[in-house]
């Protein structure tokens, strides 16, 4: 079976028999905090019955922390879920997405019978979105998808820019989701968020993710916060009724109590982003600046991941983006002497040839 | 938000402030083995990760213990999971469902936009699969949904009508989904089950589920064997990539050592369905003779689920299924001394009123 995403450290696994350094999913390089791996493990106690289908509690405190009543708040199983009960709930006939973009938007949308549109960034533009891609948003449009900041270019929209696409949207009818799941990794998460025009916005999705600043994946937690509570019932609606395990909905609540995590993991990739960028740039390839917990970058190798996986090292190779052609990568910003392995096994694999 | 499945202890426990004792749920009355637990409670230490998108280890496993091909499983977040990804990935225009039945086939299909046949079941039959419904598999039926035993009424269906209806589906090119979630608390789960049709019926699925035969609900675990590979990778591509968390990919592989609980479980289930089967009809009710884990009665009082709930007791009100009037409800079988406790209040509710 195909693997299509990065972070397959268990196809890397089983060919090699250790755990790769990995450089190709997004998540927050300081692992997942200590309190939220203790309330993970009690929960486990609990795990006899169904999980609450409802999330009550995890929907309570997070209606807290965004000022966003519970009724409009959706828990998924990642927010791959919630892209998939979006698309199985509302059955769009055409959409549009960002391209290149994360690959579940269009995955999703077709399986639905959807048509998707693909707004393409552009290489000369450093893939920014610019004012042109607002001319998609048309009565006809049913939905957009929006990744911001974008996955795999790290670019964040202007906020001009993201306020004009929400106008026409409303203007439109279009249902617009915006993917924020690694919005908290960016300095400036607030100045960014879309979240204060949901109060009226009705047709305003925001997608978010536990799996990737607090580095859950493994446990699978996603929300999304809708513009009004009929289409949170839609999108729940949109899939089984006990998509969150008992175990993530613990450590939802969990992660809502490490403020001081997020801090660090700001200041963190703040501080590496720009190193990882500087040596990747020093290695002669074009990076795009990017302000995520990733970089996107081209090399003119087209073998770089295989040349860098006998080194224990998984890069994401972005070939298969629409709109990448082969040597895009991206690699995810971790800790410094992280970065340091990649940037010394990239030198080498780079002089070799 | 409603709630249109059993087990939702949440609910209960918002209301009254403490747990309810369960009959609404069809889980094992033994709890999660503790070897699971400990598996579970070690895979916390993994989920820092993404899950093995291809859950490798737990299919290689299963693979051995059904002798099925591991190309022709696919893991799931539950057996719903894998419900939705069917009907999202296959799009059937129509699909045949028995009724009553497990509401998620219904809710799956329509999503996709399928037109659903009810196959009904009749009261006077005993709710007892018979003939008639092969008259219902045509070339122009897509999909069929069986369920062995059938949820709620808890009757299996006689071994030569399912090789029938295999055949029949066979002739007419009908993907033939069987739903064994519960044939594991049944006396003899070998001579029921169609897994050895897989090897020459590629149009065959049967679904099974970790979570109620192993109480692990909260974990989220449900797998289906596929009649081909190239039907499993289609059920892979109708959802997300990363369905099953890491802790329940352990627990899965842990279950699969515990093989003298599902003895146990069997033997429990094999002693006490008979005593609760005769206390029910000793309080004047009609009981369907179910052979699975749970058993469906009829009860003049519609409100007999409101009365218990005070009580501390949740039962199934079956009243929203297809083909079942209020006054129906579904109770697990538990353990003696659970199964007396609901006895007893029964009584005290029905003298009352």
């Amino acid at each position: 079976m195909k693997q299509i995403h990065g972070g397959d450290w268990a196809g890397f696994q089983t060919e090699y028999g250790f755990l790769p350094l990995d450089f190709s999913a997004n998540l927050s390089p300081l692992g997942l905090p200590e309190g939220v791996s203790a309330a993970a493990a009690a929960a486990i106690g609990d795990a006899g019955r169904y999980p609450d289908p409802l999330c009550r509690a995890l929907r309570k405190k997070l209606s807290a922390v965004h000022g966003v009543p519970m009724e409009q708040i959706v828990c998924g199983n990642g927010a791959a879920d919630l892209i998939w009960r979006l698309a199985a709930a509302l059955r769009p006939k055409q959409a549009a997405v960002p391209a290149p973009g994360f690959a579940e938007y269009e995955r999703a949308l077709a399986a639905a019978g959807c048509t998707v549109k693909r707004l393409h960034l552009r290489q000369e533009d450093d893939f920014a979105l610019t004012e042109e891609f607002l001319a998609a948003i048309t009565p006809e449009l049913e939905l957009l998808f929006l990744c911001n900041p974008n996955n795999p270019t790290g670019r964040l929209a202007r906020s001009e820019l993201l306020s004009a696409a929400a106008q026409a949207c409303r203007e439109c009818g279009t249902l617009l989701v915006v993917d924020e799941c690694f919005l908290e990794f960016t300095p400036e998460p607030s100045r960014h968020t879309l979240i204060h025009l949901l109060g009226d916005m009705p047709g305003l999705v925001i997608l978010r993710a536990f799996t990737k600043t607090y580095a859950m994946a493994g446990l699978r937690l996603g929300y999304a916060l809708c513009g009004s509570a009929a289409l949170a019932e839609k999108l729940r609606d949109g899939g089984q009724p006990w998509p969150v395990s008992t175990v993530a909905q613990a450590a939802g609540l969990a992660t809502l109590d490490e403020k001081e995590y997020l801090e660090r993991l700001r200041a963190l990739v703040a501080a590496e982003r720009p190193k990882l960028a500087e040596g990747l740039a020093a290695l002669g390839l074009r990076v795009i600046p990017g302000e995520a917990n990733f970089l996107l970058f081209y090399s003119g190798d087209p073998q770089l991941c295989e040349k860098l996986r006998p080194r224990g090292i998984l890069l994401r190779d972005c070939s298969a983006f629409p709109g990448l052609c082969p040597g895009w990568y991206r690699a995810a910003v971790r800790t410094g002497e992280e970065n340091d392995a990649l940037l010394r096994a990239m030198r080498e694999v780079l002089a070799d040839g």
